[in-house]
């Protein structure tokens, strides 16, 4: 099918985003004939793409990381200034993501052996680019544990804090870039 | 069965610690049979406690809270200076906890709506207990953030971090609650 295979790059985004929605809509778990259904393509054109429910899982998280590390590129200054890395991983984690963060599609990850593979990866790529960043590692570590509590926050009490929190909470992360030293 | 009302407190604790140890083991979907055989107690006497899965895990949140809330406790300094609740926070962020925080338990307990409720009252409490404790609400915010951080640690990526990553850590934050100003 020539017309499918010119727009696999699309259908396959299609299908992703289908499952993310099937899985924050119906729980963990969804079946493929729900996910082929909600993103408008026949059985065969998902399983031309997702041979089977973990490569659609696998495929969701590739998806996650991929998106993140776009965001992080995108929103990088232009000029190589001290704490530039960690001033665009500050600003990614605070772009709401209400599809991917959702319970049941953490529930659907969690416990993935490809998760836990990517996960380690990226955080060692993470940590280089914020540890190489012209910080001092003390602001470095506080900042990157603060983060990864804003990740938490958005998995498991979503919704409980006001956006004036979340933006103070942004705002002087950032401010704490600024100068470089020790904090104690 | 007077004998087995009297140690009912002994065997709820018992069939709980066993229902952990089965999720971390035999993944999140464990049988009440499975839990009861692991246990060492018969089927009667576990159904006596919970009637059902849910009920189960629904009483694994209740142990969580109970048990972190009381290390918190115990780890209360008795002079009552700045900063006295937020280092017991951190204090007991940081005791290991290797039974509860395997991905596996993670995933059978996250999205039960018992949970959430559960999550909702302890983070307002917690929170109060930070945000009264006499250090600048920029402190008080950044290291609630970083405890979270290191709890999302736990959850994904436990044992990437050495034992001197994670003490800087907390030694890191230990120091912050030493001065109550503004950070920034």
């Amino acid at each position: 099918m020539p017309g499918e295979q010119r727009n696999a790059p699309r259908t396959r985004r299609e299908v992703l985003a289908a499952a993310a929605r099937a899985l924050s809509e119906q729980g963990p778990n969804i079946s493929l004939d729900a996910v082929a259904k909600e993103a408008g393509v026949s059985k065969g054109g998902l399983l031309h793409h997702f041979r089977t429910k973990q490569a659609l899982i696998v495929g969701l998280i590739e998806e996650w990381f991929d998106h993140y590390d776009a965001t992080v590129e995108s929103l990088l200054e232009p000029e190589d200034t001290p704490g530039r890395w960690t001033r665009a991983h500050i600003r990614a984690t605070f772009v709401p993501d209400d599809l991917w963060s959702h319970p049941s599609v953490v529930t659907a990850l969690l416990g993935v052996p490809e998760l836990q593979q990517r996960l380690d990866v990226a955080a060692t790529r993470w940590r280089q680019q914020t540890d190489s960043d012209g910080l001092h590692p003390q602001r470095a570590d506080l900042i990157s544990r603060a983060l990864d509590g804003v990740t938490l926050a958005d998995l498991l009490w979503r919704g409980q804090e006001s956006d004036e929190e979340r933006d103070r909470t942004r705002d002087l992360l950032l401010k704490l870039t600024e100068q470089a030293g020790p904090l104690v």
